[in-house]
């Protein structure tokens, strides 16, 4: 077995979680250590020379940056990186109403090399939220749909307490029970979960529906504040003509 | 391949890096997933409850808090995490000078389960520095004495660059390359290296030694605003008696 894993080192699946602090967000840097194609997961514009950076020390390719959602807490980085790394192509889903190269749906699959990222539509947050599940489920980046003992609120951008309910229970808590868990955001400086973990202990996601809609109605929430920004920025995929 | 990857999260080793942003320390957590044996590295006082919060939630039992050195940025939550968690044992290098239950020197092992970490004595940021590699040498958890990109400062706490230098191409550049290098700090939001790519890619390391020292002994950086509080309190394991 030790062995095996080791080889997965070389050959196989090389992966970064990376954060931004000013937002609290984390960025994923996955990639095929053969054929050396990456793809970025939410990239924050301030963090984009760390990122380009890192691709271009790790010999890396990267011809995708996708972000799970039209965020509205930073922008995204994927209009810079398209000029900083050539070859790199945004995506989002298409229900987020965002300007990309790539438009997602249900079920449509990032490759890269061997590996692929399978989109799951998990609206709630937003109405364009995405999951994104490694093809072997062993871990799913679940943007604020899912974050660790807590999730997205759900009192803008479309924003749907039911649905959020919905789609978690559907189409994340039906991964495997070991499959790691990686959010948009943590705020407390936990990096990981699982799916057995956040259905057992989410103090949410563990409630009844009606339970869980009436919690979220009432956060009384302040606004973003870089909402008025961000959203606009990330409707056109972050800053492209820079 | 994907099947024992699957069975590693389930009944092998239980990992998570875990981050305080005051003084942007990480902390790991690692346990056996059969035996619920846990150790923690380099825990902060400020997180000691989210720490124990999490071990209680996995249903682990904590038996040993270690730390890398006595470190001057923050204080230990290895005192309190003892009062917190009955049955948790202080670690900390002999070299160090500071009081704990357990006094480690080169080759000791600090065994949770099946698995194991092997004490390296690697002097240089401070005089009682150790990295902790776990047994089948797939992950190093270097303290201050090698960061990511970087390395500790050799200024206080009886720093000394050539030794640093020395112990890490003695005892951490003569692992695999493929081995994870995981830090007691990040400043630009980075959470994992590895042996090849700090040999190949450390701005500092990768000098000779004269151009290190000379580089170590010319960065004029401002004395840690903790150091007057962190180091007493770390020299008897954190806040013991609280
Ligand atoms: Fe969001
Ligand atoms: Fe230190």
């Amino acid at each position: 077995r030790h062995y095996s894993v080791r080889m997965d080192q070389r050959t196989g699946l090389l992966f970064r979680q990376l954060f931004e602090s000013q937002s609290s967000t984390y960025t994923y840097l996955l990639a095929d250590a053969q054929t050396r194609e990456a793809v970025l997961i939410d990239p924050v514009l301030e963090t984009v020379e760390r990122d380009a950076r890192l691709v271009e020390d790790l010999g890396l390719n990267l011809t995708i940056a996708v972000n799970t959602h039209c965020h509205a807490d930073h922008i995204t980085g994927t209009g810079l990186l398209k000029k900083r790394l050539p070859g790199c192509h945004s995506a989002i889903s298409k229900d987020s109403g965002a300007t990309a190269d790539i438009h997602l749906k249900e079920g449509d699959r990032v490759t890269f090399g061997k590996y692929s990222l399978e989109a799951r539509a998990t609206p709630g947050h937003t109405d364009g939220c995405m999951t994104f599940v490694l093809n072997d489920q062993s871990m799913a980046f679940t943007g604020d749909a899912l974050l660790i003992r807590g999730c997205g609120r759900t009192d803008f951008q479309q924003g749907c307490a039911s649905a959020l309910y919905e789609s978690v229970h559907k189409k994340i808590f039906t991964l495997p029970g070991e499959c790691l868990v990686y959010p948009a955001h943590d705020y407390t400086g936990q990096s990981v979960s699982t799916v057995d973990e956040e259905r057992r202990l989410n103090p949410r996601l563990t409630k009844s529906l009606e339970e869980f809609v009436k919690i979220m109605n009432n956060l009384n929430l302040p606004k973003p504040k870089q909402i008025d920004v961000a959203v606009p920025a990330n409707l056109v995929c972050g800053i492209q003509n820079v």
